[in-house]
């Protein structure tokens, strides 16, 4: 993949990312600087984790570019939310894409530092979907991926289509598109066929803590 | 100790742990990964966070046993989750054994990273005492520990002893069996007898924010 | 900068912050270890998160008089909390000292890693403002500083001036105190003017999830 070609759809899952950040912290009336912090955390926490996992510097302390565009995340949200609504689904595009790529990037980091393929997935899965835990963790919510989407999953589906094609012989670029196009499809088929995992419930309706 | 009698405690533990936070996942209605994650989380998060302290790549990442322990006790969960309620003595016994042993492996493995015998018996309860409270914070609750149970400590209690056996000159296995030996003398008893440390409550009613 | 000088104001200020997170902790009815908990990351939590982002050991596992500050904080809030009421405002003016020195403290460090000027300004504010906020994830309540109080934005006005003096070529030393004094003096002004930053809610009422 060309280098610009990545640049690109990393500044536009970033972006995405930290709108669903923001617009979150909008429902919660967060003020401008409570609204940055968490579309900021939403599109470099999965990221951030990751790189303390790696034992190395997180990613956006090397290239400001992560904070300039969730700031530009911030005024799109501040001057367009009352449009951004009937946007929903060309963020889910955006975000979706933004997923698959952060899936392949945290995957390749890993396995460029000499990390073991199961532990490539786990990274990869971590860069895409924890950003979302750790924002639902600040905005006081139990975090949407426990219960809905097939969101870490489709991450997972991804990485294990990495190891496969990696495993049948094919080139690392061959492994990264099958990975992020799994990602895609499986995130759009989810919510196309609503699908869901089974939920691990009491079945006697036992509510205690 | 024999190596092998470690290895097996510390797979008990693991179960344990993570079946502890598998079934409060089960309580919030969480899917199948949800309930792993904080089931992992709730089994492994207390040593990734020492292991971020000291600055070394967490334990979890050099070796896939702890994730596979963890679906084991998913699908013990899901399988007999009937039946564990009456299994409650038993989940309790591994859950203070594995805490015991957490806290013998978090002292232990901060001594031989050059760290002074404070910094190893606060690592030491991080390790046994943390992963519970990342779980809950993933589950949206007040930490548990902060409010039932002599639970952090006793793995203080233990710590200290294996600071006192050390000062008195036995020898490092006699510091690790006493330090087990104390945590688990002390759950046992604080559950027992109802103990519990004072609460920190306002005289004066005041539950303002 | 004297630095018995500024120890001594670092103790005021890990004194103070620990104050406000056993406060709060009260306030829940955390017993007394989670009280102290809860005091401890208060006061160095932000520190903790920014030496990981650093690559470094946590400030606190090299020396213990952290700890200890603590401790005397959980024994003052004990002993004295039908007073700490009264002396609310002192209170407030020893965070204050706290929250600028803490800025100061973790600006020099980031530069003295070699990092620029923008990261060690994130890094001052992580270091003042974001120990408040893991104390909040704790007592599970949404962080205050997302809407209340110019809090951060005063960290950030302290970091920006700092890189001013610089780029008009003052001293460190004027760097420091000017840092200082702005984040002493935009909190002061935003609490007796009730300044606070715009808030990001939606026009339309829409309080879904």
């Amino acid at each position: 993949m060309d280098i610009s070609f990545l640049l690109i759809v990393e500044i536009i899952g970033t972006l995405a990312f930290a709108i669903s950040g923001i617009r979150l912290a909008a429902v919660k009336k967060f003020d401008w600087f409570g609204a940055y912090i968490v579309g900021l955390v939403t599109a470099i926490g999965g990221g951030t984790i990751r790189d303390l996992f790696l034992s190395t510097t997180p990613f956006w302390m090397l290239n400001y570019w992560y904070l300039v565009v969730t700031a530009v995340a911030l005024v799109l949200v501040i001057m367009f939310k009352r449009y951004l609504v009937r946007l929903d689904h060309t963020v889910f595009i955006f975000d979706t894409i933004g997923l698959a790529l952060f899936v392949v990037i945290g995957m390749q980091k890993s396995l460029d530092f000499g990390f073991p393929i199961w532990v490539a997935i786990i990274m990869g899965t971590i860069t895409g979907a924890f950003g979302g835990v750790l924002r639902d963790i600040l905005i006081n919510e139990e975090p949407l991926i426990f219960r809905k989407e097939v969101y870490a999953t489709a991450c997972l589906a991804g990485g294990i289509s990495y190891w496969l094609i990696h495993k049948l012989g094919g080139s690392v670029v061959l492994q990264q598109v099958s990975c992020a196009a799994i990602i895609i499809i499986v995130r759009i088929l989810s919510v196309i066929y609503n699908w869901s995992l089974p939920v691990l419930g009491n079945d006697n309706k036992d509510n205690s803590k």
